[in-house]
Protein backbone atom coordinates (compact mmCIF):
# COMPACT_ATOMS: atom_id res chain seq x y z
CA UNK A 1 0.00 0.00 0.00
CA UNK A 2 2.69 2.17 0.91
CA UNK A 3 3.59 3.49 -3.13
CA UNK A 4 0.48 4.83 -3.59
CA UNK A 5 0.92 8.17 -1.88
CA UNK A 6 4.56 8.52 -2.01
CA UNK A 7 5.71 11.34 -3.76
CA UNK A 8 7.62 10.83 -7.37
CA UNK A 9 7.38 14.59 -8.29
CA UNK A 10 9.06 17.25 -6.75
CA UNK A 11 9.24 15.67 -3.67
CA UNK A 12 10.22 19.04 -1.96
CA UNK A 13 6.40 19.87 -1.78
CA UNK A 14 5.75 17.05 0.18
CA UNK A 15 4.21 17.51 3.84
CA UNK A 16 5.29 14.37 5.58
CA UNK A 17 4.16 14.63 8.58
CA UNK A 18 1.12 13.53 9.90
CA UNK A 19 0.21 16.85 12.00
CA UNK A 20 0.86 19.06 9.06
CA UNK A 21 -1.65 17.13 7.19
CA UNK A 22 -4.25 17.44 9.23
CA UNK A 23 -4.30 21.33 9.24
CA UNK A 24 -4.68 21.22 5.53
CA UNK A 25 -7.98 18.99 6.00
CA UNK A 26 -9.19 20.99 9.17
CA UNK A 27 -8.71 24.30 7.02
CA UNK A 28 -11.39 23.75 4.61
CA UNK A 29 -14.97 22.32 4.11
CA UNK A 30 -15.08 20.56 1.18
CA UNK A 31 -13.47 17.22 0.51
CA UNK A 32 -13.83 15.24 -3.30
CA UNK A 33 -14.74 11.60 -2.52
CA UNK A 34 -14.10 9.17 -5.12
CA UNK A 35 -15.18 5.64 -4.77
CA UNK A 36 -15.74 2.76 -7.81
CA UNK A 37 -18.92 1.48 -8.80
CA UNK A 38 -19.20 -1.53 -11.62
CA UNK A 39 -15.64 -0.51 -12.72
CA UNK A 40 -16.06 3.42 -12.86
CA UNK A 41 -14.83 5.81 -10.81
CA UNK A 42 -16.81 8.79 -8.99
CA UNK A 43 -15.73 11.88 -7.40
CA UNK A 44 -18.29 13.82 -5.41
CA UNK A 45 -17.79 17.11 -3.32
CA UNK A 46 -18.62 16.48 0.11
CA UNK A 47 -18.42 17.97 4.07
CA UNK A 48 -16.48 16.13 6.14
CA UNK A 49 -15.36 16.37 9.64
CA UNK A 50 -11.74 14.72 11.50
CA UNK A 51 -11.79 13.03 14.90
CA UNK A 52 -8.29 11.94 15.11
CA UNK A 53 -7.05 9.50 12.12
CA UNK A 54 -11.10 9.22 11.13
CA UNK A 55 -12.68 11.67 8.54
CA UNK A 56 -16.74 11.30 8.89
CA UNK A 57 -18.72 12.05 6.27
CA UNK A 58 -23.02 12.30 6.29
CA UNK A 59 -26.09 12.43 4.42
CA UNK A 60 -29.51 11.08 3.98
CA UNK A 61 -29.80 7.95 4.84
CA UNK A 62 -31.22 6.40 0.96
CA UNK A 63 -27.99 8.15 -0.77
CA UNK A 64 -26.46 5.76 -3.25
CA UNK A 65 -22.76 7.64 -2.68
CA UNK A 66 -22.65 6.63 1.20
CA UNK A 67 -24.46 2.96 0.69
CA UNK A 68 -21.18 2.43 -2.01
CA UNK A 69 -18.78 3.82 0.61
CA UNK A 70 -19.98 2.08 3.40
CA UNK A 71 -19.26 -1.40 1.67
CA UNK A 72 -15.87 -0.81 2.61
CA UNK A 73 -13.73 -0.71 -0.62
CA UNK A 74 -10.87 1.54 -0.72
CA UNK A 75 -11.55 5.18 -1.29
CA UNK A 76 -9.87 7.70 -2.06
CA UNK A 77 -10.58 12.03 -0.69
CA UNK A 78 -8.83 15.35 -2.08
CA UNK A 79 -8.72 18.09 -0.10
CA UNK A 80 -7.35 21.51 -2.43
CA UNK A 81 -7.02 25.38 -1.44
CA UNK A 82 -5.82 27.62 -4.35
CA UNK A 83 -3.18 30.05 -2.32
CA UNK A 84 -1.53 32.40 -5.63
CA UNK A 85 -1.22 32.39 -9.29
CA UNK A 86 2.44 31.95 -9.51
CA UNK A 87 3.05 33.78 -13.00
CA UNK A 88 6.82 33.39 -14.31
CA UNK A 89 8.25 34.96 -17.29
CA UNK A 90 8.11 31.78 -19.17
CA UNK A 91 4.91 29.63 -19.94
CA UNK A 92 6.79 26.98 -18.43
CA UNK A 93 7.38 28.16 -15.36
CA UNK A 94 3.50 28.90 -14.32
CA UNK A 95 2.21 27.23 -11.05
CA UNK A 96 -0.40 28.11 -8.37
CA UNK A 97 0.83 28.14 -4.76
CA UNK A 98 -2.02 25.73 -2.79
CA UNK A 99 -1.82 23.49 0.42
CA UNK A 100 -3.93 20.10 -0.65
CA UNK A 101 -4.10 16.40 0.86
CA UNK A 102 -4.62 13.05 -0.28
CA UNK A 103 -6.26 10.70 1.98
CA UNK A 104 -6.51 6.45 1.20
CA UNK A 105 -8.81 4.78 3.74
CA UNK A 106 -11.97 2.21 3.69
CA UNK A 107 -15.59 3.02 4.96
CA UNK A 108 -17.40 2.06 7.52
CA UNK A 109 -21.21 2.22 8.64
CA UNK A 110 -21.35 4.44 11.88
CA UNK A 111 -24.12 2.91 14.66
CA UNK A 112 -26.99 4.46 16.30
CA UNK A 113 -24.99 4.74 19.01
CA UNK A 114 -22.36 7.05 17.92
CA UNK A 115 -23.69 8.83 15.24
CA UNK A 116 -24.41 12.10 17.27
CA UNK A 117 -20.76 12.37 18.58
CA UNK A 118 -19.68 12.19 14.41
CA UNK A 119 -22.46 14.58 13.27
CA UNK A 120 -21.00 16.75 16.16
CA UNK A 121 -17.54 16.45 14.21
CA UNK A 122 -18.98 16.84 10.84
CA UNK A 123 -20.07 20.41 12.61
CA UNK A 124 -17.05 21.45 14.52
CA UNK A 125 -15.38 21.37 11.01
CA UNK A 126 -18.48 23.76 9.57
CA UNK A 127 -17.76 25.63 12.58
CA UNK A 128 -16.21 25.15 16.22
CA UNK A 129 -18.69 25.48 19.08
CA UNK A 130 -22.06 25.70 16.73
CA UNK A 131 -22.88 22.38 18.08
CA UNK A 132 -23.07 23.60 21.46
CA UNK A 133 -25.73 26.43 20.23
CA UNK A 134 -28.28 25.11 17.90
CA UNK A 135 -31.08 22.34 18.25
CA UNK A 136 -29.39 18.85 18.66
CA UNK A 137 -30.77 16.47 16.13
CA UNK A 138 -34.28 14.81 17.12
CA UNK A 139 -34.66 10.64 16.71
CA UNK A 140 -36.60 11.62 13.60
CA UNK A 141 -33.28 13.53 12.10
CA UNK A 142 -30.81 10.64 13.31
CA UNK A 143 -33.40 8.52 11.64
CA UNK A 144 -32.88 9.99 8.16
CA UNK A 145 -29.17 10.49 8.27
CA UNK A 146 -26.16 8.11 7.80
CA UNK A 147 -22.86 9.01 8.56
CA UNK A 148 -20.00 7.08 7.50
CA UNK A 149 -16.14 6.68 8.97
CA UNK A 150 -13.67 6.69 6.52
CA UNK A 151 -9.98 5.32 8.31
CA UNK A 152 -7.32 7.95 7.35
CA UNK A 153 -4.93 5.09 6.14
CA UNK A 154 -2.65 7.23 4.36
CA UNK A 155 -2.46 10.78 3.76
CA UNK A 156 0.08 12.70 1.71
CA UNK A 157 0.18 16.75 2.41
CA UNK A 158 1.37 19.40 -0.24
CA UNK A 159 2.10 22.72 -0.07
CA UNK A 160 3.24 24.44 -2.69
CA UNK A 161 4.01 28.22 -0.64
CA UNK A 162 6.98 30.01 -2.82
CA UNK A 163 7.46 32.65 -5.14
CA UNK A 164 8.54 32.56 -9.15
CA UNK A 165 11.08 29.86 -10.03
CA UNK A 166 11.97 30.76 -13.64
CA UNK A 167 14.91 29.28 -15.55
CA UNK A 168 17.97 31.42 -14.97
CA UNK A 169 18.07 32.12 -18.56
CA UNK A 170 14.57 33.97 -18.41
CA UNK A 171 15.44 36.30 -15.55
CA UNK A 172 16.39 38.96 -18.01
CA UNK A 173 13.24 38.59 -19.99
CA UNK A 174 11.19 42.15 -20.38
CA UNK A 175 8.21 39.97 -18.84
CA UNK A 176 6.97 41.00 -15.68
CA UNK A 177 6.25 37.73 -13.19
CA UNK A 178 5.40 37.60 -10.02
CA UNK A 179 2.35 36.52 -7.08
CA UNK A 180 -1.44 37.36 -7.38
CA UNK A 181 -2.15 35.63 -3.92
CA UNK A 182 -5.86 34.65 -3.45
CA UNK A 183 -7.35 35.32 0.07
CA UNK A 184 -10.60 33.08 1.06
CA UNK A 185 -12.27 35.24 3.75
CA UNK A 186 -15.72 35.87 5.61
CA UNK A 187 -17.56 38.58 5.07
CA UNK A 188 -20.43 40.17 7.46
CA UNK A 189 -23.17 37.39 8.54
CA UNK A 190 -26.34 37.95 7.29
CA UNK A 191 -29.10 37.32 9.29
CA UNK A 192 -31.84 35.07 8.67
CA UNK A 193 -34.88 36.38 7.21
CA UNK A 194 -37.54 37.02 9.85
CA UNK A 195 -35.23 36.60 12.55
CA UNK A 196 -35.69 38.03 16.11
CA UNK A 197 -33.52 40.82 15.91
CA UNK A 198 -33.03 40.99 19.91
CA UNK A 199 -30.92 37.41 18.94
CA UNK A 200 -26.90 38.85 18.89
CA UNK A 201 -24.32 37.21 16.20
CA UNK A 202 -22.77 34.20 18.53
CA UNK A 203 -19.47 33.31 19.82
CA UNK A 204 -18.78 30.75 17.22
CA UNK A 205 -19.37 33.22 14.31
CA UNK A 206 -17.48 36.07 16.11
CA UNK A 207 -14.49 33.98 16.30
CA UNK A 208 -14.76 33.82 12.54
CA UNK A 209 -13.42 37.25 12.47
CA UNK A 210 -10.92 37.46 15.13
CA UNK B 1 -24.63 6.16 -18.64
CA UNK B 2 -27.36 8.51 -18.55
CA UNK B 3 -28.25 7.29 -14.39
CA UNK B 4 -24.65 8.21 -13.16
CA UNK B 5 -25.02 12.23 -13.29
CA UNK B 6 -29.20 12.44 -12.70
CA UNK B 7 -29.21 14.28 -9.05
CA UNK B 8 -31.57 11.63 -6.92
CA UNK B 9 -31.64 13.83 -4.24
CA UNK B 10 -32.64 17.80 -3.95
CA UNK B 11 -32.73 18.26 -7.66
CA UNK B 12 -33.79 22.21 -7.31
CA UNK B 13 -30.10 22.18 -6.85
CA UNK B 14 -29.74 21.01 -10.51
CA UNK B 15 -28.08 22.80 -12.90
CA UNK B 16 -29.13 21.02 -15.84
CA UNK B 17 -27.62 23.68 -18.55
CA UNK B 18 -24.43 22.52 -20.09
CA UNK B 19 -23.11 26.29 -20.29
CA UNK B 20 -23.80 27.08 -16.77
CA UNK B 21 -22.19 24.38 -15.38
CA UNK B 22 -19.15 24.90 -17.76
CA UNK B 23 -19.36 28.45 -16.23
CA UNK B 24 -18.70 26.62 -12.86
CA UNK B 25 -15.33 25.03 -14.62
CA UNK B 26 -14.03 28.07 -15.95
CA UNK B 27 -14.45 30.12 -12.42
CA UNK B 28 -12.14 27.99 -10.54
CA UNK B 29 -8.80 26.79 -10.71
CA UNK B 30 -8.23 23.46 -9.19
CA UNK B 31 -10.11 20.00 -10.63
CA UNK B 32 -10.10 16.72 -7.98
CA UNK B 33 -9.34 14.02 -10.91
CA UNK B 34 -10.60 10.77 -10.15
CA UNK B 35 -9.33 7.23 -12.00
CA UNK B 36 -9.55 3.64 -10.91
CA UNK B 37 -5.75 1.62 -10.58
CA UNK B 38 -6.07 -2.24 -9.64
CA UNK B 39 -9.26 -1.56 -8.15
CA UNK B 40 -8.33 1.39 -6.21
CA UNK B 41 -9.78 4.81 -6.49
CA UNK B 42 -7.56 7.56 -6.81
CA UNK B 43 -8.29 11.13 -6.30
CA UNK B 44 -5.54 13.61 -7.71
CA UNK B 45 -6.35 17.71 -7.36
CA UNK B 46 -4.62 19.36 -10.87
CA UNK B 47 -4.79 22.61 -12.67
CA UNK B 48 -7.10 22.12 -15.57
CA UNK B 49 -8.55 24.44 -18.68
CA UNK B 50 -11.79 23.77 -20.99
CA UNK B 51 -12.26 24.44 -24.35
CA UNK B 52 -15.61 23.68 -25.82
CA UNK B 53 -16.51 19.88 -24.59
CA UNK B 54 -12.86 18.90 -23.82
CA UNK B 55 -10.91 19.54 -20.43
CA UNK B 56 -7.22 19.65 -20.81
CA UNK B 57 -4.52 18.43 -17.66
CA UNK B 58 -1.44 18.78 -18.02
CA UNK B 59 1.95 17.31 -16.21
CA UNK B 60 5.37 16.12 -15.87
CA UNK B 61 5.83 13.39 -19.57
CA UNK B 62 7.26 10.73 -16.71
CA UNK B 63 3.70 11.31 -14.35
CA UNK B 64 2.10 8.09 -13.31
CA UNK B 65 -1.49 9.87 -13.19
CA UNK B 66 -1.02 10.97 -16.29
CA UNK B 67 0.10 7.33 -18.28
CA UNK B 68 -2.76 6.22 -16.09
CA UNK B 69 -5.14 8.24 -17.52
CA UNK B 70 -4.35 8.73 -21.41
CA UNK B 71 -5.23 4.70 -20.97
CA UNK B 72 -9.01 5.86 -21.86
CA UNK B 73 -10.24 4.21 -18.72
CA UNK B 74 -13.03 6.22 -17.57
CA UNK B 75 -12.86 9.38 -15.58
CA UNK B 76 -14.30 11.50 -13.42
CA UNK B 77 -13.58 15.02 -11.91
CA UNK B 78 -15.46 17.13 -9.81
CA UNK B 79 -14.24 21.20 -8.69
CA UNK B 80 -16.20 22.90 -5.79
CA UNK B 81 -16.02 26.14 -4.50
CA UNK B 82 -17.76 26.99 -1.00
CA UNK B 83 -19.48 30.40 -0.82
CA UNK B 84 -20.90 30.85 2.78
CA UNK B 85 -21.46 28.78 5.66
CA UNK B 86 -25.46 28.32 6.15
CA UNK B 87 -25.78 28.03 10.22
CA UNK B 88 -29.75 27.21 10.97
CA UNK B 89 -31.39 27.21 14.34
CA UNK B 90 -30.91 23.14 14.28
CA UNK B 91 -27.85 20.81 13.49
CA UNK B 92 -29.80 18.91 11.01
CA UNK B 93 -30.63 22.05 8.89
CA UNK B 94 -26.52 23.58 8.47
CA UNK B 95 -25.36 23.56 5.12
CA UNK B 96 -22.82 25.32 3.02
CA UNK B 97 -23.57 27.65 -0.18
CA UNK B 98 -21.50 26.16 -2.79
CA UNK B 99 -21.72 25.46 -6.35
CA UNK B 100 -19.85 22.50 -7.90
CA UNK B 101 -19.37 20.20 -11.35
CA UNK B 102 -18.78 16.74 -11.30
CA UNK B 103 -17.88 15.27 -15.25
CA UNK B 104 -17.77 12.14 -16.67
CA UNK B 105 -15.46 11.36 -19.09
CA UNK B 106 -12.21 9.56 -20.92
CA UNK B 107 -8.89 10.62 -21.38
CA UNK B 108 -6.58 10.99 -24.53
CA UNK B 109 -3.15 11.89 -24.94
CA UNK B 110 -2.67 15.15 -26.88
CA UNK B 111 -0.33 14.21 -30.29
CA UNK B 112 2.69 16.85 -30.49
CA UNK B 113 0.50 18.94 -33.06
CA UNK B 114 -2.00 20.18 -30.76
CA UNK B 115 0.07 20.33 -27.77
CA UNK B 116 0.96 24.41 -27.85
CA UNK B 117 -2.39 25.14 -28.21
CA UNK B 118 -3.95 22.70 -25.18
CA UNK B 119 -1.49 24.29 -22.81
CA UNK B 120 -2.66 27.69 -24.07
CA UNK B 121 -6.22 26.87 -22.73
CA UNK B 122 -5.01 25.71 -19.44
CA UNK B 123 -2.82 29.03 -19.01
CA UNK B 124 -6.17 30.73 -19.88
CA UNK B 125 -7.58 29.08 -17.32
CA UNK B 126 -4.98 30.52 -14.87
CA UNK B 127 -5.19 33.89 -16.25
CA UNK B 128 -6.67 34.66 -19.35
CA UNK B 129 -4.25 37.20 -21.31
CA UNK B 130 -1.37 35.67 -19.88
CA UNK B 131 -0.06 33.50 -22.47
CA UNK B 132 0.20 36.02 -24.96
CA UNK B 133 2.92 37.73 -22.37
CA UNK B 134 5.00 35.45 -21.32
CA UNK B 135 7.75 33.10 -23.15
CA UNK B 136 6.12 30.07 -25.22
CA UNK B 137 7.14 26.89 -24.67
CA UNK B 138 10.43 25.66 -26.15
CA UNK B 139 10.67 21.94 -27.79
CA UNK B 140 12.60 20.87 -24.64
CA UNK B 141 9.85 22.23 -22.44
CA UNK B 142 6.97 20.26 -24.86
CA UNK B 143 8.85 17.40 -24.78
CA UNK B 144 8.93 17.16 -20.86
CA UNK B 145 5.32 17.84 -20.94
CA UNK B 146 2.40 15.63 -21.75
CA UNK B 147 -1.76 16.68 -22.03
CA UNK B 148 -4.23 14.50 -21.79
CA UNK B 149 -7.57 15.58 -23.18
CA UNK B 150 -10.91 14.50 -21.30
CA UNK B 151 -14.20 14.80 -22.76
CA UNK B 152 -17.26 16.07 -21.17
CA UNK B 153 -19.58 13.29 -22.05
CA UNK B 154 -21.92 14.28 -18.67
CA UNK B 155 -21.34 16.82 -16.72
CA UNK B 156 -23.75 17.94 -13.22
CA UNK B 157 -23.55 21.29 -11.80
CA UNK B 158 -25.02 21.77 -8.22
CA UNK B 159 -25.67 25.47 -6.81
CA UNK B 160 -26.54 25.75 -3.15
CA UNK B 161 -27.16 30.11 -3.16
CA UNK B 162 -29.99 30.32 -0.68
CA UNK B 163 -30.89 31.43 3.26
CA UNK B 164 -31.59 29.08 6.44
CA UNK B 165 -34.08 26.24 5.95
CA UNK B 166 -34.78 26.01 9.45
CA UNK B 167 -37.78 23.60 10.04
CA UNK B 168 -41.20 25.61 10.36
CA UNK B 169 -41.30 24.20 14.31
CA UNK B 170 -38.01 25.86 14.86
CA UNK B 171 -38.24 29.05 13.65
CA UNK B 172 -39.53 30.96 17.05
CA UNK B 173 -36.56 29.29 18.63
CA UNK B 174 -33.91 31.75 20.48
CA UNK B 175 -30.65 30.67 17.96
CA UNK B 176 -29.16 32.99 15.78
CA UNK B 177 -29.43 31.55 12.45
CA UNK B 178 -27.96 32.99 9.05
CA UNK B 179 -25.18 33.05 6.73
CA UNK B 180 -21.54 33.57 6.89
CA UNK B 181 -20.59 34.67 3.04
CA UNK B 182 -16.99 33.36 1.72
CA UNK B 183 -15.20 35.85 -0.53
CA UNK B 184 -12.69 34.35 -2.55
CA UNK B 185 -10.61 37.67 -3.90
CA UNK B 186 -7.16 38.57 -5.24
CA UNK B 187 -4.74 40.62 -3.10
CA UNK B 188 -2.11 43.06 -4.63
CA UNK B 189 0.29 41.03 -7.08
CA UNK B 190 3.68 40.85 -5.36
CA UNK B 191 6.68 41.41 -7.89
CA UNK B 192 9.13 38.46 -8.41
CA UNK B 193 12.26 38.78 -6.45
CA UNK B 194 14.90 40.57 -8.89
CA UNK B 195 12.70 41.84 -11.24
CA UNK B 196 13.64 44.75 -12.88
CA UNK B 197 11.42 47.62 -11.15
CA UNK B 198 10.56 49.51 -14.52
CA UNK B 199 8.14 46.31 -15.86
CA UNK B 200 4.49 47.29 -14.87
CA UNK B 201 1.80 44.73 -13.66
CA UNK B 202 0.47 43.52 -17.23
CA UNK B 203 -3.15 43.54 -18.58
CA UNK B 204 -3.66 40.02 -17.68
CA UNK B 205 -2.97 41.07 -14.21
CA UNK B 206 -4.78 44.41 -13.80
CA UNK B 207 -7.78 42.76 -15.66
CA UNK B 208 -8.48 40.58 -12.41
CA UNK B 209 -9.25 43.91 -10.38
CA UNK B 210 -11.53 45.36 -12.30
Amino acid sequence: MKDKSKLKRIPKRAVYNREEAYKIIDNNYICHLSFVQNDIPFSIPTMYGRDGNTLYIHGASVSRLLNEVEKGFPVCLSIAKVKALVLARSAFSHSLNYESVVVFGKGKLVNDKDKLLALKVISDNLLKGRWEECREPNKKELNATKVIAISIDEITGKIRDEGVNDHKEDLDLPIWAGLVPIEQRFLEPISAKGLDEKLEIPDSVQMLYR
